[in-house]
């Protein structure tokens, strides 16, 4: 059976943690910084413009923002390895729990917070 | 072929939203926002702990962890969606970067900063 | 002289740890994770908001806003403290950085980032 | 009466954002974004270190990191003036709730989450 194209990225990010010699580095508690320090970087990109114009990307400002969503993915996937968990379940079970917290009928067009209703 | 797990997700993750009538308020914008909040929930849990600490978790801590994990890969897949960005393909063009740039032996157990060589 | 308003809080939230034998968990590094997810928290208050409706809270809504502001106070005073750094002397200085960095006339109305100058 | 520290940089951020016509951009909803990406860059610098070595940070480090509490202050600052918020009035207030929640007697030495207990 092919592994699964996330699979393959937790293998090759592994493999270059390891070269490195920078697994010492990666404990849960550090990659949850990486990863939000990267979130943020995200965030620096769309801090002051309009809703609108974030969805519609110059090509070299689209390519940033690509390469954010690629290191936020990377520390993902590092962080879910070094906690041994499984990324695709946890989202799966995840979803089936916003599905009853959130009935289709009750929340739509509606986006206040969880804790609000 | 059978679809990937992440483009599994994707689907079902644009069903979710498109049946609660939510897509207009998932600007890239806004979601960067929802991603980072997720993100902060993961640091939350680890604040407080050692590095040592962050690395065994309890079986009740180790479940609300991994249901944040969850939760951010499910705001990241959206951010892409909506961005119209193959996140796999982003974070393998990154990895190679990251070769390019973190040459193995001249980084070898050293983490600083890249902007710091 | 009467003690700053900055420096009377600084005290006071110095006297809060150390009756809680809490100073021990606040090392510069977990009080910056504790500094970032108050911050998570306010960002989440504004996530599916325009910023037409970010500027007119509902008094309950900007109450809990109000509370969040406090958090990020406290986390910054604290790390201050741990650092033995003077918070308004720095963010004087850095002003000055930022109107060498910025001149009036030649950013106005132009909120882009100052890396893409 | 002298104003306060704090309601002087209030002032002088206030006179520079206007002098720019920055103001259009300080939405609530932007400010708290660029915030925490602020808040980000000071995580940055304590990711891969540990609690000890962020206690002991080099002249050059010290000085960085004092830059971006600079900057975390400065949009914390411009955010409570666009919501009319008294920080100070807000940080006492909310530490009168935090010793009513966390008894020093009960929670001594002891750092787990609120929620938690």
């Amino acid at each position: 059976m092919t592994p699964d194209s996330l699979q393959q990225l937790n293998q090759r990010l592994l493999e270059f943690a390891r070269k490195r010699d920078w697994e010492q580095f990666h404990s849960p508690k550090n990659l949850s910084m990486a990863l939000i320090a990267e979130c943020a970087e995200l965030v620096e990109h769309f801090q002051w413009l309009s809703e609108e114009q974030s969805m519609v990307l110059s090509g070299e400002k689209k390519e940033a923002v690509t390469l954010e969503l690629a290191d936020i993915l990377i520390y993902l996937v590092r962080c879910a390895e070094r906690l041994d968990v499984d990324l695709i379940d946890a989202a799966n079970r995840k979803i089936a729990i916003n599905e009853q917290r959130y009935p289709a009928q009750q929340v739509k067009g509606d986006a206040r917070r969880a804790s609000e209703y």
